[in-house]
């Protein structure tokens, strides 16, 4: 199929077709969601084994008892933990509560507002406060922002990660941009890993930034392989220690997709000095993070190898399920002018672009077709996809039968919605 | 002992036995610590059960997954525990993660730079904010204050709580005055229990205060009674209904010193619009809380029953120490004009007033006879105690034998800075 080449007879036929076939699947009243990023029933069921675990030795090993308070950045083998998720020293970690979400906002609103170094370097003090957005993106970045009240100005993703070319632009041209946000291993949504080109080029913007410039590095994915042999993703920390940016940087991870969800351990890696501005923060609103559930987890993955072999059986389930999604695709699409996609080998989306102005109606017919998809522009600041062009495909929940055949219908709304936007046209 | 009518001659010669009796200290060596409120050990243990209780059921009364992502407000049966604690109804709560001092402090800021209601509420929109502070008071709500920027203003803590002719002039007179810190029932230090004319005082400031004033009612030691047939709060949130002030008063609770401190269980109550505020902020900074433990802590503690009986079993460990620390006082002091001391029947402290410009000189004297006591001022905003006479004492994590000695050289530390500066003036 190929629409820039079809006649409008060839288009009406199409159209003929498909409508059809989409008529048939409104009659099966399907039910299925490919919306949700988050673990299935069976990958939580991998870390059951956490309650209970500890067998009544609530002790660390350098003889904190976990269970009363104190500890604001961390038991040292949280901080581990948090450094071989992170490929950093123990010593570059602060380990915090439930959710790296929330570790982000905590960071930004200390930078924002406060200021990371002293209350001189507040974002605040300098007027007016931006942001680079790499899109399309993750929503939660940009509702941090929006809460801040800190612009955001779109970069497009490639295949290497953010354009950085129009970042250093960006950067060099507005002294009002105080970071970005880079998700850098199986980027939410497009699943690419940026090259090593771009980490060093990221790591090298502190020196073409002002002093209070932070990349926000959300490696929220970065043991989340789905193949052996996976892209390895350059080592951001050392990249800024060659280009004596230390400071310019601060990375997330957390366990959310590799423990349960949402009752993981989150960490964040700075630099010494990004670490007493945080510490400086958090003291003001915690007495310190939940020492149990960090011990739990360290005695769950002890180490890296306990680590990457649990990150193995989460592959062995989500596997299946983006080959549901990626054949369907290729099946669908290779060879088209239909739509564009990347074949992530690892993390929890296939993002997929349609043509211009055919996402939010893609989106509409396989709502009513029974096939719930995350809102087109979601994946945009402000919710705001200019180009109506991009669709996050998250296939972890369902059962592989349910991405297979939730996947017929998406397919067949895409070519639904181009031909007919190419009859408007 | 009575300082006002003695002679000099007197005073001297108590000074010369007082030093002999410290200087016998001094040679014991010891190293006693009265500073830390926080459970003993022991107490901790009483809640071991929590890790392995779920005995790998993760799934709540209504279905919900506890390991997976969401539930920004809590799981039903986890608000039931959070009502249980602050006498409320269910749909009054919210939960939040381990810690309700980041709760205090999310509300505070989301009040402050947000706005509860809409951003036109937000504090910071009308210039200079206050707060009022009893004193003394909890060191940590200062922090949040001094972080946010708002000034705090002191008003004395009476048998019965806040001093609240001087509250109610205060709010009357000063329009940037946007709320008060409660610790209304064993108030953190001086334990007493607001009256029922106090709290209903206080559900009636939102008459003369403006829209957007807030009380701050932290009730941690609401169920933390040592005694059967304990004083009775009066209930805040009926006080309001009556008063038509509910959007006036915020509660907050946690388990932290029913369960294992720093990783229980921080509960939140409010008004349906006061909620909505909340949620719409915490929306911003996290996916949610970790239900898991909230599951734990609602199968360990199912109902009130369960809760009481848990917290007679810390009354058991910790009224032999509160005793030690009440029964070395009225040994020294009862008859005398050296000091003043509530006697407390609940909560983790009690508050001993020095005569005026001695609590500095007794903390010195204490920590060189290995006496660590919390820093005389802790418990005032900026840390100043214009008198210089509170000092904070916290028995729950000694010995019983280790209270009785640590107070024996607290009451020779009392009574020698005492009487030298009775020498010296």
């Amino acid at each position: 199929m190929q629409l820039d080449q079809a006649t409008p007879e060839q288009l009406r036929q199409w159209e003929s077709q498909l409508d059809a076939e989409y008529q048939g699947f409104l009659a099966q009243k399907l039910n299925l969601d490919l919306t949700r990023g988050k673990p299935s029933a069976e990958q939580l069921s991998l870390s059951d084994a956490l309650d209970g675990i500890l067998k009544g030795n609530y002790i660390a090993a350098d003889g904190t008892d976990t269970r009363n308070y104190g500890g604001l950045d961390g038991l040292p083998e949280a901080k581990q933990l948090g450094a071989n998720l992170l490929g950093v020293a123990a010593s570059d970690i602060l380990v915090g509560g439930n959710s790296s979400l929330t570790l982000m906002f905590q960071v930004m609103l200390a930078a924002h507002q406060f200021g990371l170094k002293d209350s001189a370097s507040a974002w605040k003090n300098e007027g007016e406060v931006s942001f680079i957005c790499p899109v399309p993106g993750y929503d939660r970045h940009y509702t941090v922002c929006a809460q801040l009240g800190i612009k955001m100005i779109n970069v497009a993703m490639t295949a290497n990660g953010p354009d950085m070319d129009a970042v250093e632009a960006l950067v060099k041209a507005d002294k009002s941009i105080k970071g970005i946000w880079c998700v850098p291993k199986y980027s939410n949504p497009t699943g690419v890993v940026y090259s090593d080109e771009t980490v060093d080029r990221i790591a090298a913007l502190g020196k073409i930034a002002g002093d209070n410039f932070r990349v926000f590095w959300d490696n929220a994915y970065g043991v989340h392989d789905l193949i052996d042999n996976a892209p390895v993703l350059a080592s951001i920390l050392e990249a800024t220690r060659r280009h004596n940016t230390e400071d310019s940087v601060i990375q997330f991870a957390s366990t959310s997709k590799i423990t349960h969800a949402g009752a993981g351990v989150a960490f964040v890696a700075a630099s010494a000095a990004n670490q007493a501005g945080i510490k400086k923060f958090l003291n003001t609103c915690t007495i310190g993070p939940d020492k149990v559930n960090q011990i739990r987890h360290t005695r769950f993955l002890p180490d890296n190898a306990a680590l990457l072999a649990h990150m193995k059986k989460h592959a062995a389930l989500l596997n299946p399920r983006f080959e549901a999604v990626l054949s369907a695709l290729s099946g669908a699409f290779d060879g088209t002018d239909l739509g564009y996609w990347e074949k992530p080998v690892g993390g929890y989306f296939v993002s997929f672009d349609t043509r211009k102005g055919c996402a939010q109606e893609t989106v509409r017919l396989a709502a009513e077709a029974g096939v719930k998809l995350t809102p087109a522009g979601a994946t945009y600041p402000y919710g705001k996809d200019a180009e109506d062009r991009n669709i996050r495909i998250a296939p972890s929940v369902p059962t592989v039968p349910e991405v297979v055949a939730a996947m017929k219908v998406f397919v067949t709304c895409v070519k639904l919605a181009s031909v007919r936007k190419q009859l408007a046209s």
